[in-house]
């Protein structure tokens, strides 16, 4: 007997739009965590935030409609966060601490939606901005990466038949299933999926994290995505991004200030939280620069996350820098974060092991690698590199160099002002893979 | 939202079996165009069927629930063709001809059922016997070895999580896929489903026809599973098998009567068929006696299906006797369907092409390949060499030598007999694979 539920089917003709973002939890969790930062102590502070495609040959405007991304956008803006939600983020606890978010920001957050945006398209690519106060653009930053790359995912499925699209998910889940079967082979791995922005779609993330919750046991700590970390009861894995040091970079008043804006922006974290929340974001301005001149303090954080050099080569500059201060590397912590996967998961794992705790922020190559699976043998699921990035705050324009030049973002003057002030040691460009 | 569907939720709880065969078209092709050979010349031969697992390493009753097998076997007893599925036969055109079945037959068919049968469990296998008229016994072959095959599988998937049966049947999609894939590289492969009988299970195996036809297209050129063809609109492939050899043989009075009982059936099938239809088993009792002692008017059929020999070697000595016969084996068909996979067929096909029609009968590694695919590395879904022979015709003992003595059947007595009055020539043990 073949059963049609003809409710559920009466239900879908009548869809309008088929949302990709449908919480305002559907997001990284350290947006929350910055984002408290940010509403207690810069509330006054504005902040413009716009989508960067570094993949220059995929047009992003060809291949999805303008239309189309203004209906996602706009479902976005209608959200709210949910009664229960709220109630979650006040009763959780997020790294072993109770109450990490205070009852004022809750209240605020109970009245927040996501501010207007600006979309055109130039040359075949969109020009999506958003402009206001810091604490409200700070969080368009993933659903807007989110809804990009799903609507991309979208186009390149679109037309495909029934049969075809059982082939292309039957071949990906059995791909990511063999990197867990290698991911298998490291018993004390700790690896958390931090895929929500690169994500093929959230169905798609959703059966990733599940995988890997079934595969890696307890090897797998949790997510960055705090929905599927309130859905499946796992951790709620994030601490800071770049937004941080960039936006005090950029209302630095002089060079001076600048150099030592990047350990203004971690002195207001560490009053603000403890514990492994302690992790420094080393490369804003260069990973020797930033070494080179921090403070003692600096050296008691529980540890660092290099986010554009090489994993071994910078993991092994930290350990140097931490032992240079005195410090045991058996006791800190490093988070490799840059376009990982298994391969180099695994040997970076084995670099280090015994050396110091490790663990892994696993994105792209988790939730967005459907390279090969394409019965067509069609291209347009190849993950792009597409970010989401503060460009000025307070009409100051926002830099960041990194230690991979090919990750920089601002105008060539700024960025040759912040190369005289921080120098140019240890970068080194290295292709963007995703 | 989550929409449950209550109604079939609440359904499903009260399930006291899923019928593994829900209609009696989930045959063989073969079976149907036998039997109305048997119905109209053969109604009052008796013939017993048992199943014989080869694979004496799988004991099947301490696998498969006893119980279980009887309800799945008595849920069979309970089937007739419907209404739908008769006039299916008689609208239908089979092999380019209308009316295959003639009215008086099918008349008959509406009111069959299959008879009863017998089970015991003897040293951890299953005694499984059909005995009674030959054309009842005759229709339990298909549904018996796909019932005892599910029953396996299922045992072997009870107990696994939702997740991993998720992974286990998209690796078992990717890794057909690439069969698929494969076989694109043969540009004029004509290929057929033949797995019915060893199928991993029906929906798997619908699975895999609708594969083959959104992947080869044309080159799929039908399924032996007759109520497939009906669903899906394909063309129902088969002709004949080796039990009318050796019913005639076991019915023959003498050794003269014996030697002369391949070629009597095929003058039977010659009077009751033609065209395509007109392909010769010659293995039953060896390919090289058959070929030694054939009447000429053998030479006009069609072809051949040779299903015990190598394929190569079989093939080429098939050659050989056409054009000993002065034939041109450019417009006779050779079909291969024994323990194929995508490289013995590409092997075959590369080697004959240009000197001779071809067609390939996919069966167990179409239906039936799971190698590799469970997450827990059971050995669980391994496929076995599982068939459901004719034992004995009016209580005398049936033999098949076969090209292959590992596929020979019968008493010892009887075989040393058979192979007096047709030789040994030309059969070599090969290990059955599946």
């Amino acid at each position: 007997m073949v059963y049609t539920d003809i409710a559920t089917r009466t239900w879908d003709h009548g869809w309008r739009l088929d949302p990709i973002v449908r919480s305002l939890l559907d997001t990284d969790f350290y947006k929350l965590l910055m984002l408290q930062l940010i509403w207690r102590r810069h509330r006054e502070t504005h902040a413009t935030f716009a989508l960067i495609n570094r993949t220059h040959g995929v047009r992003l405007a060809e291949v999805i409609d303008e239309a189309e991304l203004r209906a996602q956008l706009d479902h976005a803006r209608g959200l709210r966060f949910s009664k229960k939600e709220l109630i979650w983020l006040a009763g959780n606890s997020f790294y072993g601490e109770a109450r990490m978010f205070a009852p004022d920001f809750l209240a605020w957050l109970a009245d927040f939606r996501l501010p207007e945006y600006e979309l055109r398209t130039v040359d075949g690519q969109f020009e999506l901005h958003f402009d206001g106060p810091w604490m409200c653009t700070t969080m368009w930053e993933i659903p807007a990466l989110a809804i990009v790359n799903e609507l991309r995912a979208r186009a390149a499925l679109r037309g495909k038949g029934r049969f075809t699209l059982d082939v292309l998910y039957a071949r990906a889940k059995a791909k990511l299933w063999e990197k867990v079967e290698q991911l298998q082979q490291l018993p004390e791995l700790a690896l958390s999926d931090f895929g929500t922005r690169r994500r093929h779609g959230f169905l798609w993330q959703r059966w990733c994290v599940e995988a890997l919750k079934e595969g890696l046991g307890k090897r797998f700590i949790g997510t960055s995505n705090v929905l599927l970390a309130m859905d499946h009861d796992l951790e709620a894995i994030g601490t800071n991004a770049h937004e941080l040091p960039m936006v005090a970079a950029a209302l630095a008043t002089d060079d001076a200030a600048l150099a030592q804006a990047p350990y203004q922006v971690l002195d207001e974290w560490r009053q603000a939280y403890g514990g492994n929340l302690l992790i420094a974001l080393p490369d804003a301005f260069g990973t020797a620069a930033f070494l080179r001149d921090a403070p003692e303090w600096v050296a008691d954080w529980t540890g660092f996350r290099p986010d554009s050099a090489p994993p071994i080569e910078a993991g092994e500059r930290i350990i140097a820098w931490w032992q240079a201060h005195g410090r045991d590397p058996r006791e800190k912590l490093l988070i490799f974060s840059d376009g990982m996967d298994t391969d180099s998961i695994a040997a970076t794992y084995r670099h280090f092991q015994g050396r110091v705790r490790m663990s892994f922020g696993w994105g792209t190559n988790l939730t967005n690698d459907f390279r090969g699976c394409d019965p067509d043998g069609a291209t347009g699921l190849e993950p792009i590199s597409l970010v989401c990035k503060v460009v000025s705050a307070d009409g100051r324009p926002a830099v960041k160099l990194s230690d991979n030049p090919a990750k920089a973002t601002g105008t060539p003057e700024e960025i040759a002002r912040y190369l005289r002030v921080f120098g140019d040691e240890a970068r080194a460009a290295v292709p963007v893979a995703v």
